[in-house]
């Protein structure tokens, strides 16, 4: 299995594979060939940073059916789609810094699509083709600001509010994968990618009608039941079966 | 005046300077020193292409009163932001291709913050230091994803809609321009930028408040009343004071 990473080490930030003897780089970065080359690097050598730097990032709303009853929302027809900054995006380890601390401030655990490929009109039976991989992610959301805006841009961008990693993992099946969160080691949330209502290949197919995906492109593809307030101090982790788990502490 | 230009000129792409003799050249690109460089290019030897490649294009929306009374919406206290693809911006003369034909498609005049210099937390009486200039641009919208939708996001963002140009213009006063557009000639917008609520160094305040802003990002802070459909065969044209004209062709 390949875990994707991009890594400083020695001062100097590289793409490199995570594999059990060590660290090696992709001196052609993640969209190419994943032949590593060069010296095998300890694990423990090494800072993980965001395995994405995104050019857009693309979230789509109430997408598992249990959090859509939650929110008592009706399930959507169709996907539902908003964008957030890409800026946002911290890496494994990174704190999450609240702004508005005073406002509630929710996790969101998510499997995260990176793209792989341009492309556009992708039909879903096509596409796995256009997916570099997977990860895990937080969709951190200000429920105050989502609520008066009614749009959801600011309530989820401000800068350290997207949390994406440890790496990138192609799947064979992402639609079927355990998902949970974990609060200062308390489950909060914890579903099935199953639970989705449009699976990871219907929403590549949805976006894609809309707009041309780059790669490094990313999309979070909504949340199961059971999100809840962060507080300062909290250790938020978040697992996704067969890629890993994300853990960030929160200011 | 400088006139910020991208342009395409003997299969080459360059950024330049739309001067009174002609095109020169910037071969340093739009952000540093705008001396320009190299030989006076004639002005009908060169295609004008999108003055901007945004990583993130930014939405305000509701932002002028009297748009906000014909959509029977409050006057919003603070800016209300969204954001769309950033590939769907198309250049002046390029073609609005309209997905959806069937669904009321509409254009809507609005001026372009083109962000210079990486920045957070803008106090608005610096914002004039962070900008590079202000362009014309169209945020063409499907009615009906937006209304379906709630979210702004599907409805702005598919491909080629987001025209803007001609070129990008530094504006002492950005907040006291006219602004029109004409649908094959008839004047369907008039109003003047100081009708917004949120003038642009609010606006700049607001967002940066949220997320760092990055050279080329785009704000496109919301349009005046007029709004209304267009179809196959329309020519649109957005003037803005001081600025410039943007035509473009729908099919």
């Amino acid at each position: 299995m390949s875990r994707i990473i991009r890594f400083e080490h020695e001062g100097e930030t590289q793409w490199g594979l995570w594999l059990e003897e060590g660290i090696r780089a992709l001196p052609q970065g993640p969209y190419g060939d994943l032949t590593p080359s060069g010296p095998v690097i300890a694990q423990d050598a090494v800072r993980l940073l965001a395995p994405v730097q995104p050019r857009k990032l693309i979230c789509v709303g109430l997408n598992y059916r249990l959090h859509a009853e939650e929110a008592n929302m009706a399930i959507p027809e169709e996907p539902m789609i908003f964008m957030v900054s890409p800026e946002a995006v911290i890496g494994p380890d990174e704190v999450i810094q609240l702004d508005n601390a005073q406002d509630r401030i929710d996790y969101e655990a998510e499997i995260a699509i990176v793209i792989g490929t341009r492309c556009r009109n992708v039909a879903a039976a096509d596409a796995a083709s256009v997916v570099l991989g997977y990860s895990c992610a937080n969709d951190v959301s200000n429920r105050v600001m989502q609520k008066k805006d009614g749009q959801f841009t600011r309530a989820k961008s401000f800068d350290t509010y997207k949390p994406v990693g440890p790496w990138i993992v192609p799947c064979k099946d992402p639609d079927t994968l355990a998902i949970s969160l974990r609060q200062n080691g308390e489950v909060k949330q914890a579903s099935t990618t199953g639970d989705m209502i449009f699976p990871t290949t219907k929403v590549i197919e949805f976006i894609s009608s809309i707009m041309t995906l780059e790669p490094g492109d990313v999309i979070i593809t909504g949340t199961p039941a059971g999100v809840g307030p962060m507080k300062s101090g909290d250790l938020i982790e978040v697992e996704i079966e067969g890629i890993g788990t994300l853990s960030n502490r929160v200011a």
